[in-house]
């Protein structure tokens, strides 16, 4: 932690800075120049909080030196982590296709999507049975139902499953019938939900708040961590902005920044991160070209009578095209798929 | 809802269309322009969920006529909503002042604060006893014993008291303490705590998550109202822009706004809005000129030892000298404080 | 500036570091951590560019010390700028108010909306001849004639007047018949338009572009100041942020701010900075309450019939009805209109 | 353009709206629902101007149909336009790299950069001769000398060159020079500049502003070929967010949207894009499998020594290495480099 004085800041001022350093049990270095004077914390290794010194008399701001988030980073962790989820690995150099509906709406069409996805190519099953609706008159999903229909999907493709657990009261429930725990971009924050999935004990995937930045992500990948679960997957999936044409502006730069900053394996959703399915497969592809780990992409046998996001959803057919070009870019880059 | 046909979309595209809404058992207008064919869908007064349309064949956009919240809609009660609180009555002429410090850290430190703004004016304390932080390593508030405190400090000064509930296994505790449930900013679309909240028949302050649209705001206060929960305030704290010398934008037009589409009480938070103590009077000001029902506002007896946000806290002081500018202000809008 | 080294920076690249620094001219202060090394450049009191370290290798960041603006901060000037305008101060204790017109649209126009505006008590005649328009096909002023038109009504209500001026080869023209140049938010980054103004020795309203940061505009007024051009005064217009309900958002809290950085002006302009003539009175009224030193506010005789901005227009009978209660609100904090 | 009106709008109102319709030469076709009325105005092919409306009486708002871009638009010319400069072909199979330093500093640099960038591959040479600079005390560019030695670069090189134009009065200076002109991002909305490109019949690259829409970029480019001048390149170069690790968000997403808007070729610009060099090469890359037909990348012999933009500049080797990777990306999506 750095701390800048004002111009003009009193010798007693500074004072109070230090004396307040070094009970804290830190040492102090300290900088006067001919127009402000610096204050430097020579910490126990631990961040500290800049806050209580901002607020100090004489005190311009403070600056931290160290990133907060230790468990996810790749000072901590220098290899990239790898983990086996039902027989497939992430974060090595196979890129891992999640794909299926939004929701889960009738096993019927779970089991279409199911087995489409399955022949394409993909290896995980993706479908909501609890979906966040901004309204509370909309469809909020199959509930208990829909993670028995995905656990029979599973059953019928050999696929593990991904599905998204809303509630801290959830976890023991969606934990018997899912393989991987999704945390919704709405949940990213809602901490109590962290804390039950970090003591699972089972791969979570956690979504990127979409007015989130990069080092919040990973605050809330170290919520989950510090209670000994390991196998965290970031997803990226679009950050609000001003750009009204797509429903979120897809932050592919995301995609080098994570792999340079944490050893987490990276996923990335360009279905709700453009909201508009003619966008999904340049988006897709542009993904694996910038590094990406995995993709999760929403494929409905029938879109256009989809109860939810159908608009970004896949016809079979093209996501079976799209596996084509994935694969070639996929080895352009030296990964396989 | 309007649909945009693309142009070129041909007849059987259109009749598509036509065929789905009278499935929906709706009524269509159709309108030929030279260039675009527009569908109009007269509904049964329910909003129409315009996703299904934009997914298919032919279709360029469409574009939802009415607003998607009812229950928290001024169309819907024409009235402001004014409600009583313990003695305290918001939504009418007066506005209300909640103050207290961010958490409550101690005996002493609280029941300081408490008398300080009780002596000031205030009717409301303030104080969080889960705190929702960004870092697993920062202080995550006292928990039961806060509340507990929280409860002493109503006895001790008559006040009634709010506090944050961040889980909905929290609620039933809550409930037992404090006066006025918070649903944070990072908790807006936290549906399985709007139920909680819901179902408590507590007020509810709802904070505008930093995120989000005023649409999506008053939808999460439908998600309160739809169950039977009528007591809802609405907060704006500010919201994520690009701009960095403040903690959060302040986005006072939200007031005016609010108070126009809806007939809720809206209180405003200068403190985390802009996150620096010097910016909370002006603000403050500024939301009572643009017609806030009431004002949240952090006050800490000594902010540079506060364990979080003490960098936007007034002292006890500032805030007394606050409250005799406000009802300056109060007073040339035809208010009191 | 301050350079924080990576974790594991060799000694070559600290010493690197430390010769291109001594090779500028200034001074070292090496702060060597557990953790990470620091170093303090103690400058010659000019700013330095920081970009240059941030490139080296081992280096992780380098955070300035030192604000970028010079003759448009406080420090450099610690009291209020208070200059005259034909008659009218602007930065003490009145509040000056510019209406009228978004464009000059016709003599019959201009000069209704101007004596209307004079006689509700404005200081100021605003109206545009140069209009910049995001469509080549929309109304782009009346030019010179409009720029005529504006003298006119100067001479019959004996206000003074401001105006955009778009180019730098507009600015002579511009300057015969204008008291105050306007810099619009479009061309608050065009440095060949700044330099321009900067001579012309003329008084000039600075807008905050919808996009630009308050360092942003302040560099910008710097611009003009570094020009010996010391009658600057600052716009905040709104800012472009994700909210859709209003056109911009209006962030009064640039108002608090802007003044205790700088000694300029600052005016607040809620027809554009909400887009919503319903918001333009609370906002403000809402500005004059955070300390704005001004308000630019469209007044159009018909705004059905405007050629541009009619939604945010006010009819002349509200603008007076606004000044009254404007008046009551600068009385509360201790000012005039 | 469709007008929504109010709920309870009377007769008179929506006769009034009617006859301000019929006025324009246009259609009416009036859609009555049980809770709001529709009028739908059926037009002579022309954009109208929806403002006019949503300020009269009873109107609730005014939906644009039609987009307000019309020679961009890929309705109105569906083929790819794809156009010479100078034996180099933009728009086509193959994709074009522009590279050089952001700021020509001198000779020297120029030439060994330029050489470097041949060598690897390269079509088009970059280089700032006016720079757009925040600050007034920053280097501002070498102006005519710069341009001089852009023509040297070209002439020794036989590549075309590209350098940005920031003021009208410098247009017919900067053509002389340089091959194609860059109008930069900060000046996509300068509309005096806008028409003196669209006059010189130049072909232009135009930068998105990094807070501009796809809507707003295509509408600047309508400037341009509204003036006869169809050679117009859009550059994608990253918006402004709320994300700090990054300068900007690239906005991978708006090439694919560009695309099917728009007929005109679309280049990336992954160096301002993020604004640090180890995220260039895979943004690069991402670019290329998203579809973009070009790219512009900042190459300096020695980056830490850059007068401006070192951080996000390529040394010549690596920009080397980056071109045999985005020739196999390239071959992965059918194209060539």
């Amino acid at each position: 932690m750095i701390i800048i004085m004002k111009h003009g800041a009193t010798r007693g001022e500074i004072d109070n800075i230090v004396a307040r350093v070094e009970q804290m049990g830190c040492q102090v270095h300290l900088s006067e120049g001919e127009e402000r004077t610096i204050v430097g914390i020579i910490g126990n290794g631990r961040p500290i909080d800049g806050e209580q010194f901002s607020r100090m008399s004489g005190v311009e701001r403070a600056v931290p030196v160290l990133r907060p988030f230790k468990l996810a980073s790749r000072d901590f962790h220098p290899q990239d982590s790898v983990f086996p989820i039902n027989g497939v690995s992430i974060g090595g150099q196979q890129i891992i296709m999640m794909a299926g509906p939004c929701a889960v709406e009738s096993r019927e069409q779970l089991m279409s999507a199911a087995h489409s996805v399955k022949e394409a190519g993909a290896h995980v099953i993706r479908g909501g049975a609890f979906k966040p609706r901004t309204s509370p008159y909309s469809f909020q999903g199959l509930g208990h139902e829909g993670l028995k229909l995905l656990a029979e999907a599973r059953q019928a493709t050999g696929l593990p499953v991904i599905t998204e657990v809303m509630a801290p009261e959830q976890v023991p429930l969606v934990t018997t019938y899912a393989d991987i725990l999704q945390v919704g971009a709405r949940s990213m924050q809602n901490y109590a939900l962290l804390h039950a999935v970090g003591e699972s004990q089972r791969p979570v995937m956690l979504k990127r708040g979409m007015m989130s930045t990069i080092e919040e992500l990973l605050m809330s990948a170290e919520y989950i961590l510090s209670h000994g679960n390991n196998r965290v997957i970031l997803c990226e999936r679009g950050i609000r902005t001003f750009e009204p044409y797509t429903r979120n502006t897809l932050d592919l730069s995301a995609v080098p920044l994570l792999k340079q900053l944490s050893h987490l394996p990276v996923v990335v959703d360009p279905s709700h991160g453009t909201g508009r399915w003619e966008l999904v497969a340049p988006m897709a592809m542009a993904a694996v070209a910038a590094g990406a780990d995995g993709l999760i992409i929403e494929v409905h046998p029938s879109p256009e009578t989809a109860m939810s996001d159908g608009a970004q959803s896949l016809k079979p057919a093209r996501f079976a095209e799209l596996m084509v070009s994935l694969r070639s870019i996929a080895k352009a880059v030296g990964r396989t798929i």
